[in-house]
């Protein structure tokens, strides 16, 4: 352990409060934290941040996976290229490639559907229902029971928000289990797609920039929602016509400068920040080196194999990319901690809570708190371990298939409210697409080879960690080789109808006994481990019941330590609707270097090469050259940018901009984003849109786990380079005037 | 071509005069320059420079290669580690390898003879001697004449100069022939290795960081001059006393600060400043990609054959080393011509000047200088693509060494006055030194199929440019594969004596007719190419006489331009002494990318791995880690640093370094240097040592034809770093209490 590391974490006087610009708030919160919005130079009052159905916060829409905003009465979306991109994929053709060649509508007649399953929800009402969920539950509850009462009640009130069909519910938990809201969301079913750059524009720098800074990738998209005649949500038709929300962004045409504070709202995903240290210390030192080895292991298996056969390659290209993309974060985590040492920042905290809980007998109640946490943490981490390997033994795309089919026959015995969440009635499109969707990314060469490997490690741990169920079923022995394993598995394949979508939907429907009575070995397979299975699903609800209980406990002392600093506590990021503040700003990426907080026009025509992903359309040097950047050419980012505002930690350092002189592409801020942001309106104190959130830097991806103000930087696509591809470029007028574009 | 470049030329409004903190001054240059040395804040007077009798100048030193400086009144001498390299490495054996583990004498009776090639030379006078040199040359001789009237002048002045064996003199063209200097340097010949950092340290990095920036490497060594009891230089002898020099610098531990102005004084080797527009255009597109080519294809057989022969390897080890380093230095000029469009800038300031000189008849003398040296150059262009390929198809050191000895043989058959320089009396111990030393880096297999592959290369070329006496020396005929050109060759080694050391010893001194009795393949192929050799030696000559007259011309013009603007014209680095001031900074790398002035030991550690070159020793992270800081420890290294000093440029950030809080490690400054300045004193405004010169960025490489004030940093090793590691880490208090250290 570096002392150094010790002092500075010491000196930081890092504290469980929010500091800077940390927190993804809800927005309710919104209306506590007016000094600091007014101390960045956000002029909308927080009271009005909170009013969902106001300005702005009721022109953010979610995609489901991403986050998007309205931006004219009609309708029109704009989000990031890649959260857009299934919708550009799906009316894509060899001959008529719009990935490539990107797309522009020059009417409304000219939209396209983005496809079945594309969706926008729009956030009406979050509504606390914490008595409704856990108000009640004894404390003698076991913590399965604890878990089954939760679900049950959870269920029930989704199920009656749902009574209305144009709206998607549901009922999720806060700091961990202290409280519950339920999120009313109208959900518009026909989205078309409106305008796409192209690939070399939207996705510039491809997977090799993923992650990185300085970045120039114009990641934007426009999409438009659709009702029916009568306003609502309805299937698409040809009939239909733009909806028209309550309020759109206006847009800033003349951006932000070095400095200024934004907001950004959005649908981040999952965050950690409330984590023990132990349970950073177990990331870091177990799963995260597991993980590296296991996806390491898949990616070569499918590089080697897709090295000869064309088929296999295009078939696991997504699979690829999104391990790489998993491990990139995975080595971002590992460097970070590095860097940052965070399990000593935790710890710190820690202490500081408990000398504050010490403090005064007041607060004896809260005494427990962290030390029956890490009870259940222990036991968590002694699970994760156990089953780690039975997992990844697992990891055959034919095996999860039977399972899934397995399961959902055997929920489909019970009553619809007593099945397993993901397995109610309201679930089966889903599960139907899933077994669709198989096609396109399944090959039995492929599974067998990744399958087969994993058993092999799977066979090499200890006696204790292996399930006789799946040894005895496949008939495993302690010693046999990968090569033995593949022989005995290959047998298998040919066997099974599940190799086919028709052969996996053939199952939709059938009872538990048609399972039992199959000869299919993938089919008998699931039928053998489903007991144990359900066991350590068991253990697994048995264990989530305990942390439903001391977590709350948990964050409870937390909240009230912070309160008597007077500071508000944000919870963890659980895909709901956020608001972050934030500041434009560079950071110390490393020693000797600091990323300034613009890039330009000028630095993306120097990064131009021949090939994808750094090629880009001739027509836009062809303007930029031709000087044409009326409206969108800067020449000072910064004339009042103000130095020192975040440095705290040793060894900062502060650009003052004096010159720019090119149209900006992409910016940093210090907003607090995590995935789920992608796609989320940044905006100025105003309120109007200045730019897209679409990534993170290298340096932040440890903000999962803290957030470290000095380096933690997310990524934007800056307003006026969409503005300027729109009226120099693409030739975009009509959606232009459409905007409410202020200068 | 990009319009924009050209735009930020023209809106540079580049000169031919000096900007900024561009030039490499002589010393006497210095007393002109006493405005800009006053607003760097350099308190030693211009006039004080200019004395080389006077402190600091007397201290600085030469090793022949590499800069240096005294540091005590005991002869001690600080330099860079890589420049002190050959002498820890005439100290090293495999059970004794001071390069990995460092040394370190702590009495004077500890130090190691350096070697017997080692030198330390101290410049005592420049004297101009243009008039004795060209001052009588007839207008009309031809351009041979011109340049053989000029070698006999040089040659007889050097011979009278260094009657006084303790000196060693040069006689040198400034302005490229404008104007001569005899430079007396005393030279003393015992030098010794006091006290050296483990290549850890002092090689920190190795080749990957090579011209990279951040950078972390303590490149320092220290020697000390010997001498004779009688106090006059004297080859090593036990009985030799520490020279005494009139001074040596002062060390400020308490070094510099970002913003502060710095004085560096060395022997830069050579830059390019005053090439015209059509010079760089030719080493762009032509001269560099020819070169890359074929340094690629050396490297490549090398890399291939080394793979399965480790002899071979060893052998061609340092080969690789320069070619890769001349790789990465072509590189970064084909890089840096596309960022900064020099051709475009140099044929700016050509207009600029043809303007000024069209501005008035008083100017019509120069009327014609930009022409005149067109036209030569354009000859020497022609000749320089015509020969090419055949310098290449000698590319055997076999044949090198051949060639060689003949013509030492011819030479030596002249009174020594009218020998060819480098084949005089003078020289011999040189070319015996030379012969001795290619058995290090020579094996006739990679010679063979070096010499091979370039050969048929050269006889894929057109017929213009093959040489009939090769052709017909070696029996090669157009449309030869390698494998047969290989074969021919390949019978030649064996029948030669020159691929042992004895071998080619052996016709030192032999006669020319010697020569041309031996049946030796290569010796009978060095007299077949003697004529034709020579040949092609005259028309370079011509074509050198002609430059030599027309390249003053341009210079006149030139300087009397920039006498109008008021600006002194620095000459190109030629490697002898010189000054340059700049200012401790940081620079604009790429769009997004600002690197910061200062490195740090928190950084150093933070890039420690476990192998070489990114090892560290563990005492330095263990000092460090146990806060064993003391006098070194900066908490900010720029309070009062004034951004905006070179911001004209669009794009541009400036730091404002809010704290730094650990030891420094390299330090950056837009002083203007160039190879050869290693090991440069690098001194504060009171000529106080505060680090050394080792390396320039990646961006700067094109420095060498054109200084851009923006992006030009040297790279330094902090004096802070050097006394931290001497204090706390490696022990050398000896040496601490032997320097004059102010805080």
């Amino acid at each position: 352990m570096n002392t150094k590391y010790l002092l500075t974490a010491a000196a930081l006087g890092v504290s469980l409060a929010a500091v800077a610009d940390e927190g993804q708030w809800q927005p309710h919160q919104l209306a506590e934290l007016q000094a600091e919005l007014s101390a960045k130079g956000i002029e909308i009052p927080g009271k009005q941040l909170a009013d969902l159905s106001q300005y702005p916060m009721s022109a953010i829409v979610s995609l489901g996976y991403c986050s998007a905003s309205f931006v004219s009465p009609n309708g029109l979306v704009v989000t990031n290229h890649h959260c857009g991109y299934n919708a550009i994929q799906n009316n894509s053709t060899k001959d008529n490639n719009l990935i490539e060649k990107g797309f522009l509508a020059k009417s409304q007649s000219e939209e396209l559907p983005a496809g079945a399953q594309e969706r926008l929800y729009i956030t009406e009402s979050v509504t606390d229902v914490t008595a409704q969920v856990s108000g009640n539950l004894p404390a003698e509850l076991t913590g399965s029971e604890r878990y089954e009462a939760i679900e049950t009640n959870r269920k029930a009130l989704i199920k009656s928000c749902e009574s209305d069909a144009n709206y998607r519910c549901s009922v999720v938990s806060f700091h961990h289990g202290l409280e519950y809201f339920q999120i009313k969301q109208l959900m518009l079913q026909d989205v078309r797609l409106v305008y796409a750059p192209s690939e070399a524009i939207g996705n510039f720098g491809g997977d090799i920039d993923n992650f990185e800074y300085p970045r120039h990738t114009g990641d934007y998209t426009f999409l438009r929602g659709y009702v029916g005649k009568d306003g609502k949500p309805a299937p698409y038709s040809v009939d239909n016509v733009p909806y028209q929300s309550k309020h759109y962004l206006k847009v800033n045409a003349n951006g932000v400068r070095a400095g200024d504070g934004i907001l950004l709202a959005g649908y981040p995903g999952r965050t950690s920040r409330y984590r023990l240290a132990d349970e950073i210390a177990f990331a870091a030192d177990w799963q995260y080196p597991a993980q590296v080895k296991t996806y390491q292991q898949i990616i070569s298996t499918i590089d080697r194999l897709g090295a000869t056969d064309a088929d296999l390659k295009v078939k696991y290209a997504s699979t690829v990319k999104s391990l790489n993309n998993r491990m990139k974060k995975l080595q971002g985590l590992l460097d970070g901690f590095k860097v940052t040492d965070i399990h000593a920042i935790k710890q710190q905290q820690e202490q500081e809570l408990l000398n504050w809980i010490n403090s005064d007998s007041a607060y004896q109640q809260y005494q427990q708190s962290i030390g029956a946490l890490k009870t259940v943490i222990d036991a968590e981490q002694a699970y994760t371990q156990q089953t780690y390997y039975f997992d990844n033994a697992k990891r055959s795309d034919m095996l999860q298939a039977a399972m899934l089919l397995y399961r959902l026959a055997v929920e489909s015995e019970k009553p619809d409210a007593q099945r397993e969440m993901g397995f109610q009635q309201r679930d089966l499109a889903m599960i139907e697409n899933r077994l669709t969707r198989m096609e396109k990314s399944f090959h039995p060469t492929m599974d067998l080879a990744i399958w087969s490997e994993q058993l092999a490690e799977y066979l090499a741990q200890p006696d204790a960690v292996r399930i006789s169920e799946l040894d005895a079923a496949l008939g495993l022995t302690p010693g046999m080789s990968q090569a033995q394993i593949s022989a005995k598995l290959a047998a298998l394949y040919p066997q099974s109808e599940l190799t086919s979508t028709a052969g996996r939907k053939a199952w939709l429907g059938k009872t538990p006994a048609d399972f039992a009575n199959s000869s299919d070995p993938f089919i008998k397979l699931a039928v053998a481990l489903y007991a144990k299975n359900k066991a350590l699903e068991l253990e697994e609800k048995t264990l989530g019941g305990q942390l439903l209980q001391v977590r709350p406990a948990y964050m409870q002392a937390v909240i009230a330590y912070n309160k008597t600093l007077g500071k508000p506590v944000y919870p963890d990021a659980n895909s709901t609707l956020r608001i972050t503040y934030g500041t434009v700003d560079g950071y110390p990426a490393k020693d000797g270097v600091y990323k300034t907080p613009f890039t330009s026009v000028k630095g993306l025509i120097a990064k131009r090469q021949d090939e994808y992903p750094f090629s880009l359309p001739q027509k836009l040097v062809d303007a930029y050259n031709a000087g044409k950047t009326d409206g969108y050419y800067y020449a000072d980012l910064a004339p009042e940018y103000k130095p020192g505002l975040l440095c705290r930690i040793g060894g900062c350092a502060k650009p003052e901009v004096k010159a720019f002189n090119s149209v900006p592409v992409n910016f940093l801020s210090s907003a607090d984003t995590t995935g789920g942001n992608s796609g989320s309106a940044v905006m100025n104190g105003k309120g109007e849109l200045v730019g897209l959130n679409f990534d993170s830097t290298y340096e932040s991806i440890t903000k999962d786990w803290y957030f470290n103000p000095e380096i933690t930087r997310a990524i934007h696509v800056d307003i006026r380079y969409v503005l300027w591809l729109m009226e120099h470029v693409d030739g975009a007028q009509n959606l232009l005037e459409e905007m409410d574009i202020v200068r």
